[in-house]
């Protein structure tokens, strides 16, 4: 609740976008609370943050669990932060209680995971993973032509360590689940066994920029009909492959954006999601097929580029493991559930061992200021992660 | 071609902002040109200026014909002073084939027709037909917070006469199509029966932001989703209304806007159009319809609000018959027509017995320097102008 203030929300939410003022303010209060837990303080040069206790081994990799402090324009108290705070509660309670483990813990604060000011989401993990190079990382551009690499300096958190180069045993994450299904099945626990594929795209559509008045409904070149034709059909291609399937059209705009005159340009985005890549390749497929016919009928040109693949990804075994041990040891009722959105987890775990802890948020909401979840359930969460993080670090 | 270089635009159109600098060296051109076919003038305190060529009898109200002078911002060669300078061909006309007309001729060009530098358009004709006040017309500033009044002043033709005292027997207007209908159609001469109606409306979509990944289809209230329904719901509507109803959304914007969250806002507008408020009426009946299913169907709230009614104008019987029968004498191909767009004769048409010419421009491009017309089409059109006048002047 303190670190929501950080950033506050119209409508009681949190506003941090990665990188701004907000961002740093929100990164500057968890560097001290985790020197305040005697966590020694380690900065890549993606922005992401280490906080460090050190064990009886330290030449161990260390046990690592967190989450991201980014939010989206209008987001919750819980997304991302949940995780990141999960694991500082970790630590102080391994302080309070005088327990010194074999391996070192951390907890880490991974940069960008949003992606709303700066796409693609999940960047700084990205890189770490080895999925994105540092130098594409650093020229993305916000909305306003700003680039990451400027206002990671700018804000003071580009740190030496090359992104990548710190060791990690075992990479946990508790994060709220942000849909709708622990607490439909009245679950305390979501052991996450692995997460979504997805897939994003750019499309524009070109037609005829003309007179509101003096053109008449035959002849005309709309590329916001042809748009919203599109946006349609998405959601045919999404229904067509559910329950797993889920299609979106997330921001969109159009050129001249003038009442009387007849939209000429259309910029929107898709983002299309399925536990298996091959249904993913196929919701593709369905797309193509819709862009080429309303090519065709509406005379607009169309170009639609993929500016991001993310395949399916299955987490590891024994760190799975060790979070269904952990709740069924607690006695949390708990189910399997495979992630819909991604999270940073999703991309190191090509790199390093892990897994998620899934804990219900109420009515599935979240990317909205009124996400909400119990404090039993945020406990529940946080006993998982320590008696996962536990069996992993010895 | 040669008050093309008044104000030239840079991709060869022209730049002549009402009142400007450029605007000024128009109308000293049109008035010396007008000065040197006989005509005296008289300017009121709007800044409209008449050109008068007398007749027999000087006691019976003149025939007047002209349009405007100024043009948008990137405005092209024809747009408005093709209509001036179509009249002074038929007042020098009538000098070189020594006619007397029974009652007089004018020209006319009215002040700020196309409302890019004061809003609203149409101003001078509309203060002339008792539309707007003189007080407000004089108010109006433009983006640096000059007023329309100073700039009158400035330039030199803040006239004596009070605006609306002119009299005026009948008005004609010829002017560009700035629509593809002739062009198709291949006509030379659209005779101009009236102007459409036009309802504007401000509709704001509310459902829920969440989460792009892991909220199922089922269960969504995407209110870009519900926008899209709506907009493919409108272009129905308008053709149901075909071929005289047209419907547009110009503008659209959504929130968050972000890729990877499902829309709770959009706000868009929308634009109807039609010769007759009654299928005007019918059109916003059929928009209330849909609205009240969307609402439902996507559990979406909507509010419409309507910002703007504009009532159609029909032009009076006695000028089309003219415009008609000039356009059959001379043989050129022709047919009725419906203005889309605003002009000065729909203002001055609600005093004054009026009528428009209508000639085809290149792929009904228009408020583009790109705008092009034929040689041949704009002689067409004064030729009609000739004889719809010399039928009213006797």
């Amino acid at each position: 609740m303190a670190i929501a203030q950080v950033g506050p929300g119209d409508e009681g939410g949190s506003r941090r976008l990665a990188l701004t003022d907000e961002d740093k303010d929100g990164r500057d209060l968890f560097v001290q609370w985790c020197k305040q837990a005697g966590c020694s303080i380690t900065i890549d040069d993606l922005g992401n943050i280490f906080a460090r206790r050190p064990g009886e081994d330290n030449s161990l990799p260390p046990i690592v669990s967190g989450s991201h402090l980014d939010t989206q324009p209008h987001g919750g108290k819980f997304d991302g932060i949940y995780g990141v705070l999960a694991a500082l509660e970790v630590i102080r309670t391994l302080n309070d209680n005088k327990i010194t483990t074999q391996a070192p813990m951390e907890i880490v604060m991974w940069t960008n995971e949003e992606g709303s000011r700066f796409a693609p989401a999940m960047i700084a993990s990205g890189v770490f993973a080895g999925l994105f190079s540092k130098e594409f990382a650093y020229s993305r551009e916000d909305s306003d032509g700003l680039t990451l690499v400027d206002e990671l300096k700018r804000i003071g958190y580009l740190g030496e360590q090359v992104c990548g180069d710190h060791p990690i045993g075992a990479l946990f994450e508790a994060h709220i689940e942000q849909g709708p299904i622990l607490e439909a099945n009245k679950h305390q626990i979501g052991v996450v066994i692995g997460g979504q594929g997805q897939r994003w795209f750019d499309v524009t559509l070109k037609g005829q920029d003309s007179h509101a008045g003096s053109t008449p409904m035959v002849g005309r070149r709309d590329a916001l009909v042809a748009a919203s034709e599109l946006i349609q059909a998405i959601q045919r291609i999404a229904y067509d492959q559910a329950p797993h399937g889920v299609a979106t059209v997330g921001e969109i705009s159009v050129s001249p954006n003038s009442r009387n005159t007849i939209p000429g340009e259309v910029f929107l985005s898709v983002d299309i999601r399925n536990p298996s890549d091959g249904v993913l390749s196929e919701m593709h497929d369905a797309l193509e097929t819709v862009i080429a016919h309303i090519r065709e009928t509406h005379r607009v040109s169309v170009d639609c580029k993929e500016i991001w693949h993310c395949p399916p990804v299955i987490f590891d075994q024994k760190c799975v493991s060790a979070v269904r041990n952990a709740a069924v040891t607690a006695n949390y009722s708990h189910q399997d559930i495979v992630s819909g959105a991604g999270h940073d987890a999703c991309q190191v775990c090509r790199v390093v061992p892990t897994a998620m802890i899934f804990v219900p948020c109420e009515e599935g909401l979240s990317h909205n200021e009124q996400e909400n979840a119990e404090p039993a359930d945020l406990e529940a969460g946080c006993n998982v992660l320590l008696h996962a993080m536990l069996e992993m670090a010895g």
